[in-house]
């Protein structure tokens, strides 16, 4: 893996990360996979909309199929049939947010099953192993994610237990596989400072900060990344991770960050929540049942070119399959083209233009 | 409308329905839209797959959006993307098998609707108007569905019924839609003449074959298909309504339908059960785990080209949408290349050799 910063507009940065099996273009948006799928959507209409890598989930492939099922039948680009690059998270923060019981030991984590409730351990060994038999290009190690509140001490000893982790993660890594560090620290500087230090002492291929948007309010998250992402080695992708709410978006590519992953564009189109110029639309409105217009006049979207609110509205309310399609389609149009026009921005030296500019239109769809 | 017989292979018959909107190559299978939407499908799927023709729903969208909505956004093509011809299902049927009441009356039926159990009474006036509302291309003619079993004096009056239903429409038919006649009649061979008869004398651009398949023995079916289809006037197209397990296709093509409908291979892939050229597949068998091989290694389908058993079964238990979308793709290419090449056989003369072949293949998928 090979990341070039091309322009530097302030701290903000464009970039593109080189791979074996394609160019990512940064800042990127990394649409969700979890289940080996974009939920409701095929590859060639995430390659349609401008996705250069998808993210997939260690903790789910793990669980259902397994990731020996998965390596047997040649792999997790092969089995979805992408050929585009693919990151996989390493099961840390799922273990965190969806296992009814998590037991953390120095060893790795025991923890149940969201789907079946069996009880599994994760080390970070094990998760290296998964990661390389999914053979994925982008693996994170395994962390702990910091809940929010924790106490100093507790925070301490978590990104003491992350960094253990990460070393053994390192020694047991997969040469074809970039391995990114996830720096953690929970809401205290001195803490994610040392954390930071103790992961780039190891040379990771990137950097994520992990453990935020997790209860924190708003300015003490963005205080977080300002400062963790201002210690992070200048010439390595910087990820922020699980944070797709674009008004946080912008605070973090304006301190330098360059890669993304959330499943809001995916989730709220299939909850009939549609992201547009005007602000946020919960298609399910009775205003919209005669309107024959579309759901975004200026998106150029396949669902905004072809269809209008009453038909999606209709299918909505019927329980169609096909309104989680298209819904899905007009959010990740709208996620990818927000990057997109972020990029030429940055490129053009236009960065807090397009800040200001886009402000207002966030603030109607992300409050 | 104007239909037109290409060739004959003893009663089997390759013809074309022309409308304003399109050419129906004819032996037919007419996709299920029932909700203004093939379920799981987008309509540019639909065209790849070679549907010439889908069914929609009059019972379906006079309870939502309603038939008001859809004309005011400007009919159903336009609302739900469709471009083809469509043909709109009466109501007839859905209101004896759907709603929890039924209450017939010479003036027409009381019913409640499946979705929140508000009361309503279709005429054959307001079904017709319905069906103008939506502007489908070829409209039918409301009917009473004759159960199974009926006696005879029930059977008599409920074709009577349908027979003074039938001029009804005609009388307060669209000028821009066809409209084809129902017979029914039951499972007695002189009602079914009698209500052809009645119905061929009010001159029909089509005639369908109604309350078939509703519980009667196979070999019944099949004697009733043969009798009523012999009654039908040869130029008009012929149509043999809700009948899609091909087995059942090839005993009424063989009699002179021209016309089918089904959901099918549509709901039969939601619940993940396929057909294939080596019979029918449940996906979600233990067997299919780790099995790299396509669902149909002699099928050139979308899915068939692109993905394993493994992952089908895996997006099946993982419950996510694009598993529908597999599934549906892959089930309707049988139908419709089924159809193509049962045209094919047609026009060279070789039906009984068709025939001969799938039996076996059909055996094992219908059965």
């Amino acid at each position: 893996m090979n990341f070039e910063i091309i322009h530097k507009d302030g701290n903000a940065r464009l970039g593109q990360i080189t791979t074996q099996r394609g160019v990512i273009n940064t800042p990127a948006f990394m649409p969700v996979g979890t289940n080996a799928a974009v939920k409701a959507m095929g590859p060639e209409e995430m390659k349609g909309l401008g996705a250069d890598i998808i993210l997939s989930n260690t903790y789910h492939l793990f669980l259902r199929p397994g990731h020996k099922v998965i390596k047997e039948v040649g792999g997790l680009h092969k089995f979805m049939n992408w050929d585009g690059p693919i990151l996989t998270d390493s099961g840390g923060f799922q273990v965190f947010s969806l296992s009814p019981l998590r037991n953390i030991k120095n060893e790795g984590v025991e923890f149940r099953s969201h789907i079946d409730g069996s009880l599994h351990f994760l080390t970070p060994e094990l998760v290296m192993e998964i990661q390389g038999s999914l053979g994925s290009d982008i693996a994170m190690i395994f962390d702990e994610c910091t809940p929010y509140p924790a106490t100093k001490e507790y925070a301490l000893n978590s990104l003491k237990l992350t960094s253990k982790w990460a070393k053994r993660c390192l020694d047991a890594r997969n040469e074809a596989q970039a391995l990114f560090g996830i720096v953690q620290g929970g809401m205290y500087k001195d803490l994610r400072k040392q954390s930071a230090d103790e992961l780039i002492a190891m040379d990771f291929d990137g950097y994520a900060l992990g453990g935020l948007s997790v209860g924190e309010p708003k300015e003490l998250m963005y205080e977080m990344i300002n400062y963790s992402t201002s210690l992070l080695p200048e010439q390595k992708p910087h990820y922020l991770m699980g944070i797709g709410d674009l008004m946080d978006v912008l605070e973090a590519v304006a301190t330098g960050i360059d890669m993304f992953d959330c499943v809001m564009p995916t989730r709220n189109a299939r909850n009939g929540t549609l992201f547009t110029s005007r602000g946020r639309v919960s298609i399910k409105r009775e205003e919209f049942k005669k309107d024959s217009s579309p759901l975004d006049p200026d998106c150029d979207c396949y669902t905004c070119r072809n269809y209008s609110k009453s038909y999606l509205r209709h299918l909505y309310m019927s329980k169609e399959i096909l309104s989680m399609r298209l819904h899905t389609t007009h959010n990740l149009h709208f996620f990818m083209e927000f990057f997109r026009k972020m990029r030429e921005a940055i490129g053009n030296e236009e960065f807090e233009k397009f800040r200001k500019e886009w402000t207002p239109v966030l603030q109607k769809n992300f409050n």
